[in-house]
């Protein structure tokens, strides 16, 4: 099976109350191709420039991730980001942006690319989500994420986009600002009615949640003791949860379901170390284990009451 | 099998964006006593003033709820508040507090309050709550609920009450607050280190978790189109807890889980009307359909990962 995910690559700069990092892999295709590695093969199109290294390299080949399709441009660089958190870290301020040569980002699919069963549409300009999709025409599920950036500044673009694809990933409060909603359920609904046949919610240490048009999962987060830099538990989270769909035959809403708990044990791991590095390194038995977690913490038996 | 509750008996007048009520019965036990009684006998202990009258002792007997240890002050008013939701509807605005008999409230525990199985401390003084407590002695279960004024105001009373109960029952925000310590599972075990075995942190919209010495558990809230009036939210949940788990023989863990989603199914009844009105006219059949419910929209097999 096949699976796509266009967005950036980038280096990324982050400071949190824990301690900081100069220069570390980042950007939404690193930390989802990294995350879904541990459940299909993943091939990524993305731009860098000269200053992305063997070091750089040898992390993707260590996962098998497909990089054939990651144009280099020896005389740029590639797009920086620096970022703070302080002790809410839910929030990131950003400190600094070099777009360097993401700032004319085309992506480029290969006619293998093209033909990849599974595709992620990662948070890019909301017109270049639109012409990669036209060329994916055959995918049997094609996902989007997105950020409050185009919600402000390309919404009807942005709109156009989320009606061509299968899946919506997307954080509570950037759903309610899309659709203006501020009930959440209502507001799936709308983003629903535009086409997609799923709204994965994510909501950080509250869990996530789907909505397709007739059924409803939700699910808590899992209990972490520390969070200590969250960058990229989006994208991890999503890689696992296409990652582990890629693997599955049948794209059903058990499926789903299991991909959705996948993912959260991936992001789980992404925020315990900086960058990508606990999510480098694991095992599928670490994997396994918090997927096991979820099942004993959320676990209930379905007993109605009896009067006595 | 019997259960106790102690706490304030009022008169609310709420004002939300989709409509307003002058007077309605309102109050922690209120709210406790009406969604306990559907599981259990509960029997109240608190103080109403002359103006509390047969409309409101009719919602009490309907239920088979008892109150001979209601104190009754002819030549006084019921406590009465008065509070206004914006369209966030997570945050009360109180406009109006009258304590009235409410203000010189002294528990009153009669021989057989004195010998109940499980008692709920609704949110008075810590003081007050110590005194109950003192009273029952040999109660299985014993829970206390609290509200940020009592942190602020009398925090070491506050932490001397919770080291004698069983459970405590708190929101996240007061969780974090009391404990000054941002991350929940830390607040969490910081409680437990006091005493309590179990903790319960209601999270509003995001649902609820439970945190034991050796256990976790988490559930997501039922989505609901449309939250009315959430006065009173928490003690109907609360109620549902404590009644479902009087009901019960054994408090075990399992017990206690399901116990959570029923205390959420009452709380999901209890925001789509004002004050006590939807909870008041509940079959056990829509009971046991959110229930189930529960049990639909959080279920995922156990499939652990396996490389192809």
């Amino acid at each position: 099976m096949s699976l796509l995910v266009v967005g950036s690559v980038a280096f990324d700069a982050v400071e949190t109350p824990f301690g900081k990092c100069e220069k570390m892999l980042g950007g939404s295709t690193s930390h989802f191709s990294i995350s879904a590695s541990y459940f299909t093969k993943v091939r990524i199109v993305g731009v860098v420039g000269g200053d992305f290294g063997n070091d750089e390299q040898k992390v993707f080949d260590a996962h098998g991730i497909d990089t054939t399709d990651l144009e280099r441009i020896a005389e740029g660089n590639t797009f920086r980001w620096r970022g703070r958190y302080d002790y809410d870290l839910n929030v990131a301020h950003t400190l600094e942006t070099q777009l360097n040569v993401f700032a004319n980002f085309k992506p480029k699919l290969s006619e293998e690319a093209k033909r990849s069963r599974l595709v992620f549409l990662g948070n890019i300009q909301p017109e270049l989500q639109r012409e990669v999709r036209e060329q994916v025409k055959g995918a049997e599920l094609v996902a989007l994420d997105t950020m409050n950036l185009w919600i402000e500044t390309t919404r009807s673009s942005l709109q156009k986009a989320i009606e061509t694809v299968h899946l919506l990933v997307i954080n509570d409060a950037e759903a309610r600002q899309l659709t203006e909603e501020p009930v959440l359920i209502k507001a799936a609904r709308k983003i629903l009615s535009w086409g997609p046949r799923s709204v994965i919610v994510k909501r950080g240490e509250y869990g996530a949640a789907m909505f397709t048009q007739d059924s409803y999962f939700a699910i808590p987060a899992y209990p972490l003791e520390s969070v200590f830099d969250p960058t990229g538990a989006g994208d991890t989270f999503a890689g696992g949860l296409m990652g582990y769909l890629d693997s599955q035959e049948k794209l059903d809403d058990a499926a789903m379901r299991r991909a959705m708990i996948f993912g959260s044990v991936m992001a789980s791991f992404n925020v315990e170390e900086f960058g990508t590095q606990r999510v480098e390194r694991l095992t599928h038995n670490e994997i396994n284990d918090r997927f096991h977690a979820f099942k004993t913490f959320t676990h209930f038996e379905e007993l109605p009451f009896v009067r006595a």
